[in-house]
């Protein structure tokens, strides 16, 4: 193992804005996203990455090579203790998502979403404690920090613990509205999905008089499952024709955290049925959610601000549930959007071990949906 | 099996006047009780009871003895189809309560709570649909009513199917305000406690600047479980004092339904907790909810009126979690007292193949609880 | 409204081989059915219908026309009384299915599945009950009988409550093993799926070692979202150009019950797993499981039979969790091809007041398929 | 701030067998407890405590005092990494137990559980996984482990953040099977119950021939709610007689964290039944569950060791549904008994700011016990 070559603190404003995008290859997603196409276009919401890239070659355990991070989401940005009403759902729990007991008791979220790897949620959590106690930003006495992962141990020392609590608190300093960086940044960093390499994604769409977006951390799915608007992208892009696979060494396929915000002025019951339809549109990417994923799913709306904080009955605004079904179609359409963006921002990368993991390949893409009929401009 | 001898179709007024209560017998509960010490002491629901008390002797299938019912529960009163927040908790489910799927997803109850005999849970559900359908009542096009029950087989020609559609016309038409008939009333009629005599019973408290109230249908325990106000009530009146009992022929114990509501303005997700808290009350009698117990609740509140008629983003008004602590508590001394009530209020019943489940013996109880130090004043 | 002119009562063998199936036309579904491609190739399992047909013309409430019926499923077949292991997962509970509370306390599945409209839930329930006390087949000294449904008042006299207690025990008589039949059968009688007619279908898999099977009740969608094999079938095949449409009149998009069984030794909790895997074939076809749908899923095992009888500590087999994944690429597979049967079988039909919806055009399917690249021998 | 005085690292072995315990005052408990009287009476069991005690006076953030510590249990004995089936249950989730959603998802609790104060969780579960991947003890290649948490800030420097990952590694060390150490021990140190002290209990039952155990790290309630056996002892050793009490600052009750295990061969989804009969013995203290309380339970069986590494369809029991009445009713008493040990055997404690928690008074509880008839020998 070589000395520490490498440490990158990439700031979501520093990177976001020279990547392609999904729909820069003429994939034809459904609906009207917003001006960013992110998470971010829901107003107030920001988002912050530390992306931790040392080290090369053989796997040393507390040395590296590291490829991992943090990222974190602030509802109403990191200047705002103001919870939001939340709701979640585990479509398969082989992952942790940290203060979903009081999400599900309180209705409310009550501080920033963090994201990292598997082994490292620990120190997150309590880095989050710390942050709020410094701040004075702890709704109650105590705080019950919402924080998720992915396994990156393909590519990353994640037995080393890497991750430190002054990543959380750089990645918090970079927090900020507007492009998302994607790919291998923060939490995504050594994430892979369909045996191609992933990571951070995002999405919005306009729809039903509301903005709502998807950011997701992806790392799931097996190579011959990947479906991009319909087209069996995964099979045409095989193993053989683009190695490497690796699905069943580990036999892990991986797992996905998705958060969904909306400024729709939804009821916490509400956002569970939300975030439940993340399961549809990471379903409509080939996924089955097997065993070994921890596909696990979060929403709030940043909507009635102030809700928690009333001493004597607050009062707030409901959506009709009549009204939802531009949401539930907008969640469904931003969280297969979100997919392919981390996948089109994602870079080739070499980790522990030499592990490779091999970025999507643009062009084949933009091949693909010509041969199946469904370029730009199709239906 | 002789002809029918008799057909009664007590109304909640006709019989809810004359019959003692827990706390005259010096019970020392705690909490402050509303007017009526009833679940209608919240404003607008509206209770109403068929009581079906035909033949007596060998059962014969399909003609009797005939101990069974239905009562009926209207959160705004039977003019109203203004739905209200509700949320319900299965503590064991080894029993029915319909229409809960769309309770948790929506948020809403959207008619009245009915409640039979096991075996006549589906006709009256489709007989509130046919009420519904006839007064334009239903919310959407269709109807998913919340019908609840518990076993009186004991007693009763369980399989006989004796409740008929034109009883829940009756019980609707007999529902109202005022002072709820405890005992062997309504769906009540043939149940059994801690193999004593049960049925229906109720009680409220008023705590945290708002009503809340409770109904029950007791039909669950073993003899030497019971306690009351911590006495061991059970043992004292053993099987062997005090037979007969028969929690082993045949091996279940039964179950209780239980139905919070409540003013205070809370939303559907504070609602499943005030559910879950009937638990606590029912295990302060002594129940550990057996595997043969279907002990589910369901809580409503009558704040928000007009929330789901709203088209564009309803205004509603929400009780801070914060203030929840008082709604708790008076759920769990509500629901104690008011199984305690339908014990009370029971009278010695002999139904089918001359089974037989006596009072709760008023003198005893009385007795009891100067013995432990408990008689009224008591702290 | 004219007398009654018809009445069918189609059975499952009857009707079964004739119709075309969603293969025949090319499609290319991923996976290896088995030799039925349907929920029957679980050995044991039997279906059986009963059809109701029967007017024409202006609703008459009470008097049709009708368009409705009854199905059933025996887990172990109808002349068993053999508890199935069993989980259910609710995707959008705007729905009705009795029974579960039970199911996920105890684990088991009691007896058959009855599928039929939202407003005849109840009848059916209770009818099951009345078969089962006739022949001894209850497992406790009451039953709690899972019947879902979904609305078919777009064609069907609803509120005219034409399910009778007869109509299961002949759908009961039809029970059988060997194909299923599809389309306008059954529960599925009067239901539509993207607005085009939808119902009954069925479809399985081989896959892991063991068979598993799907049976849906198909009465959802809007017609722009269907996809089949990820071709965008609603938007060629849109509402100008195969009217009639009608989604917006009544609001509801309807609903899908689905029914997913395997002989895999799987444990109540791994059953709530494959539930929850329907969601993600539903997703496939375009769905976004509306604020209307009653989507409700529930999977037995066949395997562990006896487990239920025992007396002291049953011996059973569980499938590792390790070895779950082609059982779920198996549910949601099946599932996507079930529904695409139920729409390739379902025949056009003119219900009340002479509503229309049309059968999905044969030869319009088979050559989208081939003009987006997705013919038979495609990957 | 003085210099740190005093640093004490209690096993279990070393504290456990001097301290009275609430039996021994004559409180008449049902049930049949083990030989221990302790959840190390289910074979295998280990339990280990670090207690941290250091420095007193005014806070000061980082460096104390210090009152607090883990407790860790091993299903199976520290040296075994054989998963074993679990089931959980949140009554009040206003606190965190990490690894619950694989433990819902997969039915097995894969390693030991831990329990700190609530800012420590990460801490704690980040250490587990780095001693498990130092033993090869990951049954997966990562892993999700169950780390619990009830709130000491009243005596502890909770925001100091003392505990630290050798706390973790010495509370395993001194893990033990035998007499289990109670009160002021391990993650229980700084805990209160009731406004008295309170900490680490436990309790067991032998019945329905299984033995059943509790451990629970009590932190919760409101003075007047307290009762014994059903005595009112809260209200007789009241706020007034026996201060200090202070449930109104901080507003927090606080919460329990309760661990229920059974050597009876119980499913994961019989496991969550088990687990949520715990709050029917919490029930029985005189506990409403306050929205301050994070109330998290989970129950898991050492039967069937060997099912979660078998690779091909694990043969294992399972006890009948039917015959786990027995070990419902040992839950709720043994939850009962284990708080009330807790209270027994902790010994008043002043902590940060001077605050003192003064211990239950032993003499006064048996002086109650006798007023309300319910001395030894009482049924």
């Amino acid at each position: 193992m070589k000395p520490l070559v490498l440490l990158l603190l990439l700031t979501n404003a520093m990177s976001a804005q020279t990547k392609p995008r999904a729909r820069d290859l003429g994939i034809p997603f459904d609906g009207t996203p917003g001006p960013l196409n992110a998470i971010t276009d829901v107003a107030g919401i920001e988002v912050g990455h530390t992306t931790l890239i040392r080290g090369e070659g053989k796997l040393a355990v507390g040395q590296g090579p590291v490829r991992t991070g943090v990222t974190v989401i602030f509802p109403r940005g990191k200047r705002s203790d103001d919870p939001v009403f939340g709701g979640w759902f585990s479509l398969n729990g082989n992952g942790e998502m940290t203060g979903t007991t009081w999400v599900e008791e309180s209705g409310f979220l009550e501080g920033p979403i963090g994201i990292t790897n598997t082994h490292s949620v620990g120190v997150v959590r309590d880095a989050i404690i710390e942050w709020q106690a410094r701040l004075g930003f702890m709704h109650q006495s105590f705080s019950l920090p919402v924080v998720a992962e992915t396994y990156d141990g393909f590519l990353n020392d994640v037995n080393g613990f890497h991750v430190k609590p002054e990543h959380l608190v750089q990645a918090i300093d970079s927090a900020s509205g507007g492009p998302v960086a994607e790919g291998n940044v923060g939490g995504g960093t050594g994430m892979n999905a369909f045996e191609f390499k992933g990571g951070i994604g995002s999405s919005s769409r306009a729809a039903g008089g509301y903005t709502t977006g998807v950011l997701v951390q992806a790392n799931f799915g097996r190579r011959d499952q990947l479906r991009i608007a319909g087209v069996p992208v995964g099979r045409e892009l095989n193993c053989e024709k683009w190695p490497p696979c690796w699905s069943r060494t580990p036999p892990r396929e991986g797992s996905i955290i998705i958060v969904v915000a909306t400024d729709a002025p939804l009821l916490p019951h509400q956002l569970k049925r939300l975030a439940r339809r993340a399961s549809l549109g990471l379903a409509r990417t080939g996924s089955v959610s097997g065993n070994g994923s921890g596909d696990i799913f979060i929403a709030f709306s940043t909507g009635n601000a102030g809700a928690a904080k009333s001493r004597d009955g607050a009062s707030i605004s409901m959506l009709p549930n009549g009204r939802m079904d531009p949401l539930f179609e907008a969640t469904a359409q931003a969280t297969e959007e979100a997919i392919v963006n981390a996948m089109i921002a994602a870079e080739t990368m070499v980790g522990r071990d030499d592990h490779k993991s091999v970025a999507l390949p643009h062009d084949e893409v933009r091949r693909l949906m010509k041969e199946y009929n469904r370029g730009a401009g199709s239906r």
